[in-house]
């Protein structure tokens, strides 16, 4: 039986490495506030007795010893964090993993296969791109170069950062050999918190898009240069950013768009910029509705800079397919819930997660508690603590009859 | 007669204090650069025998005495310069000023009254607003202890900044006696170049608004939070930029609509931004029609606002009417221009300049020479030797005539 109190307390204690002064937690990936939250979290696993790597992407796992030497059943998320983000968006897949551990440790069991507790290098994508990227590389989905070679949104390269906060492991990357996976998650969304669902069972994730559109014009001054004379490519970019919000708002709810970040050159008044950074997020549980969106937005924003006289330029940041999840993993999440007397959803999940890269290489499912008022990626995320019991004593049960079969 | 290579060479000179790597100059209002351009212009005044006065707001005002002592004609312009700027905005109104005192006195000649060179302080409104805010406060527009509270938009407050740099000095402000007043610049605009004209005779300046719009919503994680649930502050910024836009170039081209200036927070890729703030400049040289699209630009962001679920406050940061510069002034422009053999056209100045504060407390006339390709607040800046003497041999006429009247 989990203990509730004591996972809420680590909970806590993670999110005092780099707490915001207001609440929330800033822990974009590889700065030394991570490098501060992966050294509480590398602590907590050794001080259980685990057995810990940290591999060539940084990734750390750490193992529980099963009967027998075999493929561990694995479970796990991530502890970075969006810059203003909460304390359990990915900390609790983490931490409850380790609960896990606690509780068997505790009652004396020892399973037939290991079990592995995992958090991979910056799931959020706020830092680098793209999101994932640990895991992705975990499971030989991305070169350990490419990925080494990302830079960061405020400059350096990952590796370099890597390196710098002492997480450049020598574990290998690319072929991991692993049972099954599982994550625990917060929904980030606000279905179950709505419809008064105590878990949800995650049948997949929808596919994601992220593209960084650069618009270069000429700056010139506000004041004289005649609307027919400008190359404003601010206007391009703010244009086609109403046109990927119109184009998801017409589709009535199933196609999402985000344009999160824009920045302006010189970004001053009476400049008219000379150049626009923008990235866009495009999601959809359908695969060729979001191909469709996509080819629409390019088309859209390189005829908005040909109207404004601007140069484009676009890159993709992110590009993951719609996932499905283990079709009998996922029944048992479902039948160990409802068996523990919790209200089910079966969902698509609206967020990536490691478990998506992981559902490369073995049977993976997910499991989802409620987040009030669906705020995540926000310093007011929370998910009360009769959630996450309920959500961690699920994950202990599915694990155990999987690392026992 | 006007030597066009020394005046040439003394704004090549200055050009370097604060010197962009690829060309162009970056010496935004009171940063250290701002600095070594003020030392090296005084230091220029002073070796001409010039009397300095530094006032209360930081402008720098320069006197070659008259044979009596009466108030004196000035001219001048501005040093500070926008982020990406050129070597000729507001700096050849101010050289010019000393190239006109420099001839005189190469020549012997005493005029009746004194001759005045001022520079003022933040003109260009990139740091600081509003803009002309030196000359504001000099003719009494806008009260010292308001402007020395305005906040930069790296955040120090002018006054610290004006005593950081030392140039905080004693002379008073807002009762100046002045004559009249003159101001060389260049076009900015690309009237004169297409045209092939050499002198452009200011009848006035048209009106420009500014103000900044704060978007505040709710940041939510962009996989999860569906479309209609959403308080996205950037989207409806965006939305807002578009429609000034729309406004602009419904009229046909006498309205201008700019935005410049847009930040996201957290500027993130997978976060829906929580804030937007963003400036909008519009400029218009009929009053009635400004007021009008300024009305229309804060209804519809109001109303995008609403249907964002999102907060929104507007803040006045510059509010100029059009400016109608001296009849019988702009009239001698054009004789002396036209004597001189120059092809001349009348024209409204579409960026703001000092010259619009002076006209307040005397009678006041600008010149312009053309600016290549229109480009200016660009490194890329340009008007040849040629046009440069011709405009400064036309302010050194009519400043001749006034000061002995
Ligand atoms: N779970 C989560 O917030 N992942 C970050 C990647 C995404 O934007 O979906
Ligand atoms: N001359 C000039 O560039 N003034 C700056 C103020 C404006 O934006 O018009």
């Amino acid at each position: 039986q989990i203990n509730t109190e004591r996972l809420v307390a680590s909970l806590l204690e993670l999110g005092t490495h780099g707490a915001l002064p207001g609440g929330g937690v800033n822990r974009l990936a590889l700065t030394d506030a991570d490098r501060a939250g992966r050294d509480w979290t590398v602590a907590q696993m050794r001080a259980l007795g685990m057995q810990v790597e940290i591999d060539a992407i940084g990734n750390g796992i750490a193992t529980y010893a099963g009967s027998e030497d075999l493929p561990p059943v694995m479970c796990g998320s991530h502890i970075d964090t969006v810059r203003t983000g909460g304390l359990y968006d990915g900390n609790l897949g983490v931490l409850a993993g380790l609960e896990v551990v606690r509780t068997l440790k505790d009652a004396g069991v020892r399973p037939r296969r290991p079990i592995a507790v995992a958090f991979f290098t910056n799931e959020e994508g706020s830092r680098f791109q793209p999101d994932m990227l640990g895991s992705l590389v975990y499971v030989g989905g991305l070169p350990l170069a490419e990925a080494l070679a990302a830079p960061a949104v405020d400059g350096p390269l990952l590796g370099d950062e890597l390196a710098r906060i002492g997480y450049a492991g020598s574990a290998p990357v690319g072929q991991p050999v692993v049972d099954s996976y599982f994550e625990l998650h917060i929904e980030q969304g606000p279905v179950l918190d709505q419809q008064g669902i105590q878990i949800g069972v995650v049948e997949g994730v929808q596919g994601i898009y992220w593209t960084r559109l650069v618009f270069t014009g000429k700056s010139n001054h506000a004041g004289t240069t005649p609307m027919a004379l400008r190359a404003d490519a601010g206007m391009a970019a703010m244009r086609t950013a109403a046109f990927a919000h119109q184009l998801a708002e017409q589709t009535g709810g199933r196609q999402l768009a985000t344009v999160g970040s824009l920045e302006l050159v010189p970004n001053l008044v009476n400049v008219i910029a000379a150049q626009a950074r923008m990235t866009v997020d495009l999601r959809n549980t359908d695969a060729a509705a979001l191909a469709q969106v996509r080819a629409q937005l390019h088309a859209f924003a390189a005829q908005c800079a040909q109207e404004h006289g601007v140069q484009l330029e676009a890159e993709t940041l992110a590009d993951f397919d719609p996932v499905a999840f283990d079709p009998a993993l996922v029944d048992s999440v479902e039948q160990h819930a409802r068996a523990a007397g919790c209200s089910t959803l079966r969902l698509p999940s609206g967020a990536g997660h490691d478990a998506q890269m992981l559902a490369r290489v073995c049977p993976t499912a997910m499991i989802f508690v409620p987040s009030i008022d669906g705020l995540s990626h926000n310093v007011r995320e929370y998910t009360p603590p009769a959630d996450i019991g309920r959500g961690a004593q699920i994950l202990l049960q599915v694990m155990l009859e999987r690392a026992n079969r």
